[in-house]
């Protein structure tokens, strides 16, 4: 049986102040950490063996990998990073809270991005220092790589390449693969792996810190897919998230 | 200009107790991530801008490695972590303090190991249950390349190749390049770069926590080698150390 792992990074500084991060490099808060630790714990209860962990080049997936890696008695295995694990983009809406956003661009706007799969919001502006053209860890991109904007389509369409090169192979060699980044990068592993429509993975919210584990065949065939929490608590979470969009 | 920073990894439980470490797991105490933080805290004041990294598989190197990228907000560049890079395996003296193997083997015995570039302790045996082969994280390497026990020589001679092949390259590519390791995996690094006498090299003692800059030129010629700390402190530190070899 082979496993992949994939985790939601916890609580962030944004998050909390419910401000668009995209690629905004912010820590996680205190809550963000113990709920990496809660899942660290839980995996190693568990008894799960990772044998390579794949996460974003964003701090708030990266610690919660940490802190995971440490409870887990795991920080000696490989660990990649890479920007196609990054967060969507959010173009200019990076820094705005979602009062600010329904203000500055109008509740139908907001609706419009919100619910749309290859809507991009507005970009930044190439000479914002904001942009990630100015960021060294995005040097090495062709400058066609390097989103001042993207919609869900854009981010999954980035990240599904490393999946298949990179994660899915490891998963075939090593049987137990983790992976640590963000809501809609992991929306497009989920979308692939369920072979979900474009209009369903929007209504698909992955709550943060929760082992979401699935489970293959050795012909990498998928037999289960579950989140490690209880149904309860799974849907409080759940709403919680959905809750975010429909708040002025 | 090209820039190697090295750092032997902070004041670990064990080396507090004064014990034999090698390759058991043993975690930095309070004073070894102080001065991890210390060694971070310098390297992003003058400006050091890593972009690869390099460490052991060991907890206590690693740890080191993380709380200095954190200082740095250097978590996202790439971090590769390899054996080659472990401490010296002690074999038998693993776990025991300096006095209890001054006891059990003898000044004189103890003497020639500490002395001696090629004799190594006595091997762990086959069946120890701490023997590496039984460590998951060694369990791609060849049987031959498994130590039970090692003499300097070998530590620096399983280290070689790595440098060669992957730290060396990477800083013509990179510019500036962070390892952090151990004092004998990194007496080998020492070793080749200041072509270094198989004797004289046992009397060279790398201080924990303090960053060893070496600059070199574009044809990577050597110019510059130094520790970033003042003399004095220096000093105190290298003494102690080698003072820990003459302690009963």
């Amino acid at each position: 049986m082979k496993k992949l792992v994939l985790i939601r990074h916890g609580e962030s500084l944004w998050n909390k102040e419910n401000r668009f991060t995209g690629w905004t490099d912010v820590d996680l808060t205190p809550r963000g950490i113990e709920e990496a630790h809660e899942a660290g714990k839980k995996l190693k209860e568990l008894g799960f063996q990772f044998r390579v962990a794949y996460t974003s080049v964003l701090k708030r997936a990266i610690r919660t990998l940490w802190v995971i890696l440490d409870d887990m008695d795991l920080m000696w295995i490989p660990v990649h990073r890479t920007w196609r694990l990054n967060e969507k983009h959010y173009g200019m809406l990076q820094g705005l809270n979602k009062v600010e956003t329904a203000e500055k661009y109008g509740d139908e706007q907001v609706f419009l991005w919100r619910r749309s799969y290859d809507i991009p919001p507005t970009a930044l502006d190439e000479n914002d220092p904001r942009h990630p053209k100015y960021d060294p860890r995005y040097k090495d991109l062709k400058p066609e790589e390097i989103p001042g904007t993207e919609a869900l389509k854009n981010t999954i369409e980035r990240m599904l390449p490393f999946w298949e090169n990179e994660i899915r192979p490891a998963l075939i060699k090593h049987n137990e693969v983790l992976v640590v980044a963000h809501g809609n990068s992991l929306r497009g592993v989920v979308k692939v792996l369920k072979n979900i429509s474009d209009q369903d993975i929007l209504e698909m919210n992955i709550p943060t810190g929760i082992p979401y584990v699935f489970e293959f065949d050795e012909n990498m065939n998928l037999v289960k897919d579950e989140f490690l929490a209880d149904p309860e608590t799974l849907k409080k979470l759940m709403d919680a998230i959905a809750a975010q969009a429909k708040k002025k």
